[in-house]
């Protein structure tokens, strides 16, 4: 490890969360059968988040041509809900219903290790979300799954999104150390790759079903990050917790 | 309690932090007399922060009158300090150990029920902080002290300083909740009483030592507050948790 990354000099791990540290899918899916008896799961699943970067595409250009204000992601998911609930032929559903469906992003739960292994890290390292997930959902999300963040950090904190570099620089801001002093953690080389432009340290870790049993994930290692690792726990493992 | 308060429908607890939560005059007194020698803790302590209030209220002017960002809390102590140390006479500290004195306030000790009131309080409600303390700050204090915040709110994530109406109504819009299922804990009633107009439950906190021992506070209720309480564990026990 200590060829890799001298630890001692890393202050804080901030961290994606959908698909790094909880499993949208699964918990998506279950809500989605729960509330809707007699969709499929995954399919509903899949197509929901489907929407997610199209919409945050839409929503960044707005916000960089001046013409709209910052959008929290609670927004974006009903929104891009409404259409999916169109596709599946879902016409019925009242508000209370669509507002609890919407919030099943509030309540997905933590990948096995997660827990376990954010608490290993925080025993060194002050432990952070850095997600485009507004901050009552982040926050929610980690009472109900107690995921021991030091501090939630998200969008919504910078008003700006991933992978926009004030988020990334905005971190080492918050805590007062330089941009090599912090580590992404992220189960997307793309979001890693725009830290790394900002100086941070990153870290990928494998998430092979982060789209479901059926459709494994390529988790190759890209040379390009500081460390690869498994899981959370294999994380604190390469960095000595 | 049940006459004062309908437990059911509050879900958050914002908590003013210096003086509330944490003891100030302590933790600053002592780390001035151990980077200081010879110094006089305790009215180095309240000298420094007797700065706050003036200091704070120029910030806001001037973000009022479009001629400045937003000022960490960081930065605003450091500048009350250098004045601090010319009045105590101090002219050869280097900056190293400045800025280590100046964060000094992200080491301050909890006052001694803080950390298994507020246990007991998340149990039941989302508890996070509300102070013009940076976010990076009310981190370091809360890893280092052990308070359990579900999350870190600050005037930096609202960009606007209490008692501006939009960190009151703020923590009620990030948890997507009324004003008043919102209690502000504080220990000043100034705070309380601004939360009240923008339509939050208040919690009065006593902390009659916040100036220290020798120059004890008054504590005696406001009809006005929701509840009274003479520390957080007492807040906890009026609200059945």
């Amino acid at each position: 490890m200590s060829e890799v990354l001298d630890g001692s000099d890393l202050k804080v791990i901030a961290f994606d969360v959908f698909g790094t540290v909880v499993d949208w899918y699964s918990g998506i899916a279950a809500e989605a059968e729960r509330i809707l008896p007699g969709i499929e799961g995954g399919a509903f699943a899949l197509a929901w988040r489907a929407g997610y970067q199209p919409a945050m595409r839409s929503v960044m250009e707005r916000l960089a041509a001046g013409e709209g204000g910052f959008t929290l992601l609670d927004e974006l998911h009903m929104g891009i809900l409404e259409g999916v609930l169109r596709d599946f032929g879902v016409s019925e559903l009242d508000s209370v219903r669509k507002r609890e469906l919407n919030k099943a992003w509030h309540r997905l739960p933590a990948w096995p290790d997660a827990v376990a292994g954010l608490a290993r890290l925080k025993s060194r390292y002050i432990i952070c979300t850095l997600s485009n997930g507004n901050i009552g959902l982040l926050t929610e999300m980690a009472k109900r799954a107690g995921l021991p963040w030091d501090c939630v950090l998200s969008a919504e904190v910078f008003k700006a999104y991933k992978p926009d570099p004030r988020t990334y620089l905005g971190v080492a801001a918050v805590f007062d150390v330089t941009p090599n002093q912090v580590m992404l953690a992220a189960a997307h080389h793309d979001d890693l790759a725009a830290a790394r432009t900002c100086g941070l340290r990153t870290g990928y870790i494998e998430r092979p079903n982060e789209f479901g049993p059926a459709r494994p994930k390529d988790v190759s290692p890209h040379s390009d990050n500081t460390l690869h690792a498994r899981d959370i726990g294999a994380l604190a493992d390469l960095l000595g917790c």
